[in-house]
C-alpha cells in the first residue's frame, strides 16, 4: 500500500492533529503543506505550515519543545492527518498549557481543562 | 468564562475532531460552520457542514450512527474544536471502519489500523 496525503485539497493545506502517543490526548491542530509533510518524514519531527507567518514551521524550533513523530495516520479522504507524537517539554501550547485544547465546555459551562506546564515568559525570551 | 469559536476564521468553517470519549481514539475530522455549532449544542448530537454537499450534515442521519456529544474542547486560538463523543453503531467512517483514520504509516510502511465494524453496503442501501 503506497499512500500520499492529497495536497490538491484545502488549497494545499491539510489539517494535522498532534496526539500524545501514550495518553491519546489531543495536543493541537495545525496545518501541513507538502513541504511540511516531506520535512516531517525526513526529520522525524513535526513540521507544519504557519498560516499566520506564511512559512514552514518546525514546531519547537524556538522553545525546544519539538514533537517526535512515532506514527502517522491518514483518513479515508486522504485530506486529514493524525501525528502520534512524543511532546518534548511536556507542553504543546504557546500559552504553556499541555494541550492547546484547554477550554472545555460541559453542561453549559466553560472551564480550563489542561494543566499549565511551563511559563511562556521563561521559554520565549 | 464565556467562549465562542471564532467563525470569522477559515472562511466560516472550523475543523472539528471527533474523539471517542472513552478510548481517546480519534474517529474523524470534519468541519463546522456556525449553524452546525448551534445545532450541535441544541441537540447534543454532532452536526457538521458538508463541504462536498455544501449543506448542514447531521452525522448519522442516514446510517443511524449518530455521535452523542459528551463534552467539547476549544483551542487557544478559538479556531479548532474537539468533540468528545459516544459513537453509535461503533463506527464513524462511511467505509465501515471504526475510525476514518485507518491508514497508518510507521517505519516506512502504510498499513490498515482500524477494524471494519459494519458493511457499508448493508447500512447505506
Amino acid at each position: 500500500m503506497n499512500l500520499q496525503p492529497d495536497f490538491t485539497k484545502g488549497g494545499g493545506l491539510l489539517p494535522a492533529i498532534a496526539q500524545d502517543e501514550k495518553t491519546g490526548e489531543i495536543l493541537m491542530l495545525a496545518y501541513m503543506n507538502e513541504e511540511a509533510w516531506e520535512q516531517t518524514l525526513k526529520t522525524g519531527e513535526a513540521h507544519y505550515f504557519s498560516r499566520s507567518r506564511n512559512c514552514l514551521w518546525h514546531k519547537g524550533g524556538t522553545s525546544g519543545n519539538v514533537q517526535i513523530v512515532r506514527s502517522i495516520r491518514l483518513d479515508c479522504d486522504l485530506d486529514a492527518l493524525v501525528l502520534q507524537i512524543e511532546q518534548k517539554g511536556g507542553a504543546a501550547c504557546h500559552t504553556g498549557h499541555r494541550s492547546c485544547f484547554f477550554h472545555e465546555y460541559n453542561q453549559g459551562q466553560w472551564r480550563e481543562c489542561s494543566p499549565v506546564v511551563f511559563d511562556p515568559k521563561e521559554v520565549y525570551k
